[in-house]
């Protein structure tokens, strides 16, 4: 029998950070109080993510202070390409850093075992354990929002190579845009949240409050907005079918702002992956159930992960 | 210290089945005899399947009679969809077979403990343990012969899913070719070893023994053989790009016929995962080192882990 652990979690986002206080094990956590601030920025990429640090620092004071008991850990997770085995925050083109070192300067700061990860692997972690992937060994979590990524649970264990994969918003699908990475043809160009909602204000001319507004024009039948979501739902069905002929997941679970589209998103998306097809097995295509809490409960789980470490 | 095991492996392919009498450990294996026959057909899949079953059984017996001391198990692999978890060749495009419960059959027949597995993934187990890719967590192992497959090592083991992981051969690249699969811009469609070959005689009329043969046409300036060949180049780094993108490997190590073209492939290959790449990490490119024999010692190595598990 694991005993309970109580540990703080931040979640460092491109805008805002989200911290909580968390009690539970490796397979059930619950969050007893919660935290937000923006994500602080400071004159060049070094000095904002010492700015992170600090903040990060102020957060878990704050819950630990807050909290009835110890805390005896804390785990962080960031955006970008973050190699999680030498504790790096490797690139941020949001934030700005390049190679550096938070896992040694939270340590420092926060005075507790820190574990430290990426946020959409985190992300994806919480789903798996806790979540839409809840019981699977081969699935992909990919959360839709300004850009796409996905987590990657390969035979049980998130996969995250060298900090960089899982970038299924950069795969090549064809259709020949250019993207903010310097490719072109990539998933993200047409299929984020940010990219729907542009490109439905480039045709019409009308300013929407994001992807969601589009969404509501496709159910009500506007044709542009049938045309702009009718290009992002190829775009992710032959992103998930190069996903499916590579790894053979059994499930994808989209989560992100994109996601609350539900069926609306679902089902013309699992009638295009089902026509593209050929001998591929067709993944289960499932909604992330945890919402915009799923990195802080995947940094909590990787705290008490390293809690539980023998 | 592991003890040595003697094992007998059989790679059963599309057209030959390779066997050997094999001693050694997880980590280090000889092979003591070999034997060649061509892989049976009858009149239908499941017929072929029993006669494949037939014919390992006679390779066995007459390596363990050949064999100096005992074998304690056999270690077959087989191509086309193999689900190793429950034991079953799930589909052959070229040998007919569907859901043919292999494992239980050879058992049966053989009176050993057997391994069961996939033709390429053994092969890459073998690449992994003994030859190019050792030492690494995270390695493609791409044979290109008659067809283009991977097996894919992911965070030290090889990844399976269902049993299709690792399709690399059938990912859209945009060329627009039609490929057998029922898809179109197949990396395999104009990259296979086939189709290279197929290529360069529709376009000169002239026969080839195979794409060796096209290799040795771009090695002195052919310009129908370069246009062909630098096709066939651009497919591969445009997939491997896209294995690059979502899974980060550290290096992908190129097997079967068309590894033996050596620098005339892998130079332009890596000229053109180069140009395409942005903020991947380009994996080394490497020659596979076990050649035609991976296969075997990777049923091998199966058959000892089978013998070595707890």
């Amino acid at each position: 029998m694991e005993r309970t652990r109580q540990v703080v979690a931040v979640d460092v986002g491109g805008t805002e950070t989200k911290a909580a206080l968390v009690a539970g094990t490796a397979r059930s956590v619950t969050a007893l109080a919660h935290r937000r601030r923006r994500t602080p920025r400071a004159g060049d990429g070094e000095a904002t993510a010492k700015a992170v640090v600090g903040a990060v620092g102020e957060l878990v004071d704050e819950l630990a202070g807050a909290a009835d008991g110890p805390v005896e850990a804390a785990g962080v997770v960031l955006p970008g390409v973050v190699d999680d085995r030498r504790g790096v925050g490797v690139f941020s083109a949001n934030l700005g850093w390049r190679e550096f070192p938070f896992a040694g300067e939270l340590r420092g700061r926060l005075g507790l075992p820190v574990a430290f990860g990426h946020d959409v692997r985190a992300g994806g972690l919480a789903e798996y354990r806790l979540g839409a992937a809840r019981g699977l060994t081969d699935a992909v979590v990919m959360p839709i929002g300004t850009g796409i990524a996905a987590a990657l649970v390969v035979g049980g264990r998130l996969h995250s190579g060298g900090g960089r994969a899982g970038e299924i918003g950069h795969v090549d699908v064809g259709h020949g845009e250019p993207c903010g990475c310097g490719q072109r043809g990539c998933v993200e160009a047409v299929a984020s949240s940010a990219a729907i909602a542009r490109r439905y204000t480039e045709r019409t001319g009308r300013p929407v409050r994001g992807a969601v507004d589009v969404a509501g024009a496709v159910r009500s039948g506007d044709a542009d907005a049938l045309t702009v979501w009718r290009d992002a739902v190829d775009a992710l069905a032959r992103g998930l079918l190069l996903v499916a002929t590579l790894l053979d997941p059994q499930a994808v679970v989209l989560g992100g702002g994109l996601a609350l589209a539900g069926e609306t998103l679902v089902a013309p998306l699992r009638a295009r992956l089902d026509e593209l097809a050929t001998f591929q097995r067709r993944p289960e295509i499932r909604l992330a159930e945890l919402g915009d809490e799923a990195g802080c409960l995947g940094a909590a789980l990787l705290a008490i992960d390293l809690l539980e470490r023998p």
